[in-house]
């Protein structure tokens, strides 16, 4: 039946409309800081900041600043110009032919504007300022955003850890089980891995960008003279960005250390929501994360949704990072043939998935549960092989390693250790049931609990 | 001045439009076929397909099919029903609960039916059924666009291969002029690598997916007994797609297939876009691909923006395919917690850009100029060195290769080739002015193009 | 005690010697067919092929070609010329200045014979000529091997999926029991995978290539004449590789084609090593993989090492399959500045890590055991509910949607399935042990088993 | 022939060595500190930094620590144990089994003692403490090498820099000539990008790991007592290594953190490689890096090898760091399956080629030469409109617009600009020559090289 006529769709869309989120339900709900309209409020920010800065300098009168300012937000109607509509399907339509979509803003921006007003705008600028600062705009919102994600999801998992800090569990390595560790411990290694990455984005320079055409801001100079010089601090000021202290249009580090420090953050995500999803299987059962995503097909089943979205973030962010490297690395001449382009959308989608992993994180780890139940049967699945490294420890030394190794085969064969332990005329002094007691045998795992969530100095 | 008010934008869009191509130009104008508006028709196509699938195994009436069929399309509007009207963006916000839009969607696709034809939707189907298959449908859709873009470069190359086939030019390794070549036999080579990739696209299976809730189809067989084993058959018909034999609920190769021959598609437009952007660079200017984008700031440039756009694409792709290979190595289970999830933008943006590259490269190829003054100047810029190898070739045998080494160290130098030929005693008899043409030394470049452009057959 | 003296290690090992493995224990052991001596080998075979192609076409004498030959054979000690040993570190070093080992290595060849031989080498060619050739030769020989290895993989759980051909386990979806299975349709799926990934190895074409300075084959024309034309097929022909009917210096399929079907093979191992390494966990316990690696501090543990191994090379491959593919995409001019280069290292681990992940799998599945109690444990878990989606199907015509839904939430508060069923007046005629028996909602387990096992034609 | 018997090549080589560079010339003469002999000597130091951290708390005697320390060291050979001569080509394949080396280590470490010494070796440790610090102390070594490398190009490129400070060029955008810039201030981009990634690196923490087998340290614990939890910081206090203050067994952002830094290495030299490829081009030639690589076909070639090399390695940086985030993302449970067996041979290439990046980097800025005729010459090609930038800025309140579109594309069809001005009567107070002049069109281009060489600070 290939020619059943294809569904109605919603007619409310504009043309263009490339992609709602329909197959990315991990950013959807927390994209409105990156969409194409957040895009393009922060071009115009961008362009506006110009108008300012030459303002501050003296170079743009006062009033043809305030009356640009104006005509450009959001009920802005000046009578001698048309208000401010930006359709956003169109100016992308329009940035194939420049390559780019700031020469058909800027034009845009003009016919918003009186005559009289139009020369001060984009003023000495080439369409890479504006756009690298656009997204660097983006990028600070979001950035904030994702560090008010983190601080939520460090402090539920803070209090997460507190509770259970003193619930011993199987750790495993290699997926087999191993020795014991705590409940607190685990979710004390997650929260320091997101805060190393939450120091990193709080530590990032997020520059405003403006060089001119090929990096030597001839035309502010040009335009501005020596006072031009002042420029480039006055633009960052006025957008609440930093000032990188040089051009970047061929040095991209401000999009590199964004987009490893965003991998950073879904790594540290990712491993949290690994080992949920794992704690989680049916027949581990030691985690839940609340009522979960339903089935289509399967009633009985509670996904555990949250933690498998942020892991399909934690996969496609190095691959993604790995492309905004390496357009940094062919950023050739004074503006690159491509891997600038290419540096868009990308960056983009990394600071998009990033945005819904950490709202994800935040809310996961505020329903993370613990099945203790479920924490003590697994640890006792192993009939007290769990602790075969501290009996080696312990008892090497009084029989030999061979006889140990005797020892935990027998054991693995399903022979109760105690008995065996009892039997050893060797281990006559030895306490057995608080040497058999896996709470006896979890390290520092207390104290490291008690430093990440702060009741000792970190 | 960060407290001015952000600009209007057009308030046609619908809340949650991430992203309509704003900062993707590549892709812009080719993005129907995989907008979200595409992928829900698709949503919906497999739906309806699965219902035709079990009508023609006489297990759900005709007229029923044919209400559902007639209640999806656009414009029906049955009296017991809800006019079916889907908004993108709230079945994408309803996505998130569930991990994938398919929940949401069956239960708005039953609504638009009336009662009793309900219990024919999405009948023994899991969600990951209907969105692999809607993503093949659109995969389908597009890679079909995409052989016809390659056809259409192909046959344009193969026009300006034969046009310039006896146009001598200097072939260029590690960036440094090597030794003659024709445009006509590089052209023939950026046709070689697009034909291979067009054949590989050609070969590619694009499979329904029907495999129930864990790939036993077990679903399928309780309602349908044994004639179930013919449903996978009569779904991949309906649907115009392969039937791959086999569920590949965790055997990811048709995602994977597909990834490599988009990636092998853009690597050859690449190698076309980025000979373009060298060779059109202004001190080279052999080539020219039309009136190019503007600039903001300089009113002269014609920059070679198709070309640009393709590498934009070729540099990301790439890394896209990786993370479907991880995704295809990471399916644990009979259905993966993330690297599912991950697949579904990721192969989405890489059909996108694949399709924007190979739209570029049909409208470049057709306006590919050569300047043949601009070729000849830049042939003759060694002095006849760029023959060397020929004169090794030949002199070796008569004066050794040390000599050889000299002569040509002499001619860097900026002495007459010609007149230290004359010079040697040993090369008497050679005909200098026919050795020293670079014509003479092109070798099987135009046997080449006649083969790849079919004058001979390939 | 940062002072304390260096430990001494072998001083059998030459000079540069980067890696024999220590840090990457899934090559160890299958790596003699890609090691720097195998490449110094093929480098040689393909200067020798060179020379036997000539001698086919008349333009060599036989007795120089034998000549040659004999001097690079490795007994080989003629009178007239030193006897050939190759020092490959040194060869290394000497690479560094040229940027490939060719220019040396040709230097040494002609070394090794007699003066009146040495025209003979290397006849025409440039250095991409013989590099390219080399890492087909290997990629060859290494490609024969993995393919032995699938051979034997598929064999294994080819035998083993009959085995367990009808033993009903949990299927698990997003990590959460789903519905059953078998353990033998599990293993059908694995191979399934592997096979179609051996088939698109089978299907390569790993071409010689003999292009001359820049694609032309000028040098070949200019020393051959005519006949050069035949040349390339001879040479292909020569050395058992595959003949591109065309130049492939900047148009690498070739590459990409075989960075595919490598990294498709490590997608279908890693999808084996990790249900593998899940279905060993200590709480799942459904397979075991032999007596596994022992722990330096945990004598009980018994890791599946293959398993963990093999998955690393799954882990590892997309990626630098990623890098081929930017590779071919940057093939700019007739030799890129870097992109060639950075294919070599890169071909050959992805060969390397494919080569062991297949080793390593070939005898993970000759060792694969199942614990069917622990299957049967498992299965019984969620008391009846891993067939809720059976009994939604069979329930809700009686009962509607909404009371399957409470009796499935009632199952699930701890309730007992068959009596609540019993307890349903609509039930009535159900066989309710019938449908309760997973073994009767496996749906074509078993004939996908048959089928991929060849008991049924594929 | 596919007969021919293979080439003898050196027997010296031990059996299993894979790789002494042949295919990664970057790397060779570099590699000393990243090879497996080097990681051998790791290992071992990083076990005797157990000993002697245990001694430090007093629990090991410092008899025995002498003891151990002497037998572990080059030329021990005490009587009552067998001198330390570890073979890596078999300790490499003993990894297989338990896959890692350290198992077999440390049975060979202990062999190498008296009997009464061998408890103290390995003491609590798990194999990932041990390898995961040699990894580190590999990587101190090598990112200090780095670093020396960096300063040392820094400097060369200052000198550059100011040298050519005044000399103006052609910049270029899009691969067209766009507006002046000078050779100075492009060098100074390069020079930015370089010291931004190695104050990274100098930033970096490379920390000791010390976590016992599932991170809790409960092993040093059992064995030290309270005094145990000084251990880390002895530890890592041994080796010269910075002290986490936490175990990141699963934590993984040592590795990412090097990784990224390592990547932003490779884009900056990367970038600067870039530049001199195209810069050297035949035809704009305005650089060259002194004698360049021969060919092994064209005599008269000079290829830029260092550079070609350089962006050899700085296209294949980014996927190796792609690896490593995602085997810190997936590093699930107390130790993964895999991700952390991915990380080692991937972290190691990355550290080597960012070795081999930076010291080709050295050389090559040291013999950049810059051809000031070639750039002039350059400068001159587009007859005054590499200045339309200027003129629009100066002419279009003179004249509007459209006028000087009219003037540019006059210009462009061949016209005299200065004839153009010299007839526009509104142009009638320009100084024609000084408005034409390029240098008087740079910018801050003087200000950013005095800034950047520290003319002025920066």
């Amino acid at each position: 039946m290939p020619s059943d006529a294809l569904p109605a769709t919603s007619p409310a869309h504009p043309p263009g409309a490339f992609d709602r989120g329909l197959l990315a339900p991990v950013a959807v709900g927390h994209d409105d800081l990156v969409s194409d309209d957040a895009v393009l409020a922060a071009l115009v920010r961008a362009e506006l900041g110009l108008v300012r800065a030459w303002e501050a300098l003296g170079a743009v009168p006062t009033e043809a600043a305030e009356a640009i300012a104006a005509a450009w937000s959001a009920d802005a109607a000046p009578e001698h110009a048309a208000p401010l509509t930006i359709e956003v399907a169109s100016l992308a339509a329009a940035a194939v032919g420049g390559g780019n979509p700031v020469i058909a803003l800027v034009s845009l921006l003009k016919q918003a504007l009186a005559p009289a007003d139009r020369a001060w705008v984009h003023r000495g600028a080439t369409s890479q300022d504006i756009l690298d600062t656009a997204l660097m705009l983006v990028s600070r919102q979001a950035v904030d955003a994702v560090l008010a994600d983190l601080a939520e999801t460090e402090a539920a998992l803070a209090a997460f850890a507190r509770e259970h800090r003193d619930v011993v569990a199987a750790g495993r390595t290699l997926a087999q089980q191993a020795v014991p560790t705590t409940v607190g411990r685990r979710a004390g290694g997650w929260l320091g891995g997101i805060r190393r990455a939450r120091i990193r984005l709080q530590q990032l320079a997020l520059p405003a960008q403006l060089g001119g055409a090929a990096g030597t801001r001839a035309s502010f100079h040009e335009l501005g003279g020596p006072a031009a010089a002042e420029l480039p601090a006055r633009y960052a000021e006025e957008l609440g960005l930093d000032d990188a202290g040089a051009v970047w249009h061929t040095s991209r580090w401000p999009v590199t250390e964004l987009a490893d420090a965003l991998a950073q953050t879904t790594d540290a995500l990712g491993k949290l929501a690994g080992d949920v999803v794992t704690l989680s299987r049916t027949e581990i059962a030691e985690l839940s994360a609340g009522p979960g995503g339903g089935s289509s097909a399967m009633p009985q089943k509670s996904n555990p949704v949250a933690a498998v979205l942020i892991r399909s973030a934690a996969l496609r962010a190095p691959q993604l990072a790995a492309t905004l490297h390496l357009c940094a690395a062919l950023a050739e001449d004074e503006r690159p043939a491509g891997a600038w382009h290419a540096e868009w959308p990308t960056l983009r989608e990394l600071v998009r998935i990033t945005l819904g992993a950490s709202a994800h994180a935040a809310r996961l780890a505020s329903v993370l549960r613990v099945d203790r139940e479920a924490v003590a049967r697994n640890l006792a699945l192993t009939n007290g092989l769990i602790l075969a490294e501290r009996l080696s420890l312990r008892l090497t030394p009084l029989i030999g390693a061979e006889r140990v190794a005797a020892l935990v085969a027998e054991a693995a064969s399903g022979a109760d250790v105690a008995a065996l332990l009892a039997a050893l005329p060797e281990a006559d002094g030895l306490d057995i049931p608080s040497l058999l007691e896996p709470a006896n045998y979890t390290g520092d795992a207390a104290a490291v609990v008690d430093r990440v969530t702060g009741v000792e100095p970190s």
